[in-house]
């Protein structure tokens, strides 16, 4: 555990020793890290062995090059760091408290006014998994921020990327993983109330949901493929062969007297589609209602460009 | 391809042969079994090679002790089917037309009162993976007439499964496969929607989500034990954390433009458990609101037992 680059910093300083904090205040110190904590109700902290604890977050902060924050959101993370401008200049601070962009941004911008560098991450798994090769952290903001403490960065988790400089796309990517993953949690808990409704339990449901889960997760490379070609060839199953199924699915949650609003929702975005003349293009092609000022676009190849208030940002070199 | 055990029938007959009819029959010719198609009307079915083309739906049930019949759906499969019931008689039907569970136990019915054997199947894939060993096909039903055909049905795919005499019970597990399907897939489109409209490609989410998509799959058997023990522990990312993130989605989404239907529904279901108390549980138990009469709900443990119009289902042996 003493490969860490001896060019770079090897103290690290966190405030914030919540469930989160304290998970990655630990994976620091299981790196040999000189490691400086604090915490706002100095009795609720339960400090890791081996750290230092500071006696104020001014004191915590002067301790290292690179301060990482992380509480409960933004406006806690605000509340915590604004008062420490003056010694925060000079030093890379790393937010990765949960936010929307345009708060990474917000933070960015009070950062750079006061000569701090600042990186905004985004943690994509429990506490538990910190510090293991699957936990996924991602950054956006300073590049050089990040290259300069990348190897102490990349101690909290084996899927450490950069996904580019404007502070607001780590909180981005986070938001269409979140999206992702509610949206697989919600199928596979509306899926299991239907079984259960009829007498099937949950645990007959698992393996045929993992199989199909791994199903679904095949088609996405390829959809984001045909989404940035805007061309959603249906091979084999156009949103026609979709819909017709999901009216099944309504009537089944309704036979059966499990809340229907989700698959009415999925009903009606092909629906959509379908009336403006899309039926025969693949699933993907509904992401378009979803997109900005989506309601009235008609087929493939008519849609505006897409309006970015940001630039392309790189794909995350976590893998 | 010639390893059919020859004590089983050898010969099939397809009815239907839209995209996933002639996906069918593909399969059993590949296996050298003697295929009989038909196609309602005859200048758009297009028989794969080897393929004996019956002149009439009557002249192929006749063809085969097993008859496959895959139309749009079960209305159009009855309007098939019913008209030969005498020569049906001592035959097997299998219905692969996507239907409800009812529409499935009404089918069986109806074939039972004409002595002819039914099974009501469920198609997981698209016609390309037909026959392939990811293929699955669920079939509910007369156990004997499954086990009579296994060796040819299985010639379909290699998730070849029978999940219950209910013919009702391949639809349900179907219909909670798609939910799950179509979950995954509008949280994925939702994703990349808001990752567009910052000028982020799909393809640059797409690693991402796969990694997420493995990571929320890998929860999910544990979920089912829990929904089944009724007990949901936290495990570190109470419902209570996941509402704070899902209002910064709410905020991102409607920042940029993108549809906010979807992530102000998950939001919704998981204020509803908070407003009950139960925001220190664990996100399995959002599923007491999809069950039957779950408005009103307090608490785990205060549920009323499921209220099932059939029996248990046996686990699918598909794997
Ligand atoms: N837990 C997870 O599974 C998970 C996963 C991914 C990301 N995250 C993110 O990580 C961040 C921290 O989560 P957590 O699980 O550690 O939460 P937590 O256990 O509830 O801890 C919250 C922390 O924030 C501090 N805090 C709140 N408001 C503050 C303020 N105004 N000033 C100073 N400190 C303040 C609390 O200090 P006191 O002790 O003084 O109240 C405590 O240290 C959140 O943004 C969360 O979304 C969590
Ligand atoms: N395609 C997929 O990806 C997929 C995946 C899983 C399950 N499925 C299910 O498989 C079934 C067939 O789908 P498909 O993709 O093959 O559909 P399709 O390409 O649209 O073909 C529909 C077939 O149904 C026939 N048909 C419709 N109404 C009829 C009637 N009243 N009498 C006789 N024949 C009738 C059509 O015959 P004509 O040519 O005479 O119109 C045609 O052969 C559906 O239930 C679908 O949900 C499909």
């Amino acid at each position: 555990m003493h490969d860490v680059d001896t060019t770079t910093p090897s103290s690290v300083t966190v405030l914030g020793l919540g469930l989160m904090g304290r998970a990655l205040a630990g994976a620091f110190l299981d790196a040999d890290l000189r490691t400086t904590v604090w915490n706002r109700t100095a009795a609720r902290a339960d400090p890791p062995a081996g750290a230092l604890r500071a006696g104020s977050a001014r004191e915590a902060a002067a301790a290292s090059p690179l301060v990482v924050v992380c509480v409960t959101d933004h406006d806690a993370a605000r509340a915590v760091v604004e008062p420490l401008a003056d010694v925060l200049a000079g030093r890379v601070l790393v937010n990765l408290s949960s936010g929307t962009s345009d708060q990474g941004r917000e933070l960015a911008a009070w950062a750079a006014a006061h000569g701090i560098g600042f990186l905004d991450g985004v943690i994509s798994v429990a506490p538990a998994a910190i510090g293991g090769p699957e936990a996924v952290v991602l950054y956006s903001g300073s590049r050089a921020a990040f290259d300069a403490h990348e190897p102490v960065l990349r101690r909290l988790g084996g899927g450490t990327g950069y996904v580019g400089e404007d502070a607001g796309s780590a909180a981005l990517y986070e938001m269409a993983t979140l999206s992702l993953m509610w949206g697989t949690l919600n199928g596979f808990l509306h899926g299991a109330a239907l079984l259960g409704a009829a007498g099937v339990d949950a645990v007959s449901f698992a393996p045929v949901a993992d199989r199909a889960v791994a199903t679904t997760a095949g088609w996405l490379a390829g959809f984001a493929g045909q989404i940035d070609a805007g061309d959603y060839p249906a091979d084999g199953s156009p949103i026609d062969v979709h819909l017709a199924a999901m009216g099944h699915l309504v009537r089944e949650s309704e036979a059966r007297g499990v809340d229907a609003e989700l698959p009415r929702l999925w009903r009606a975005v092909a629906e959509e589609a379908v009336a403006r003349g899309r039926g025969g293009e693949g699933y993907a092609a509904l992401v378009d209602r979803y997109r900005p000022g989506a309601r009235g676009r008609g087929p493939a190849g008519a849609q505006p460009p897409v309006g970015g208030s940001i630039g392309p940002v790189p794909a995350a070199d976590a893998r």
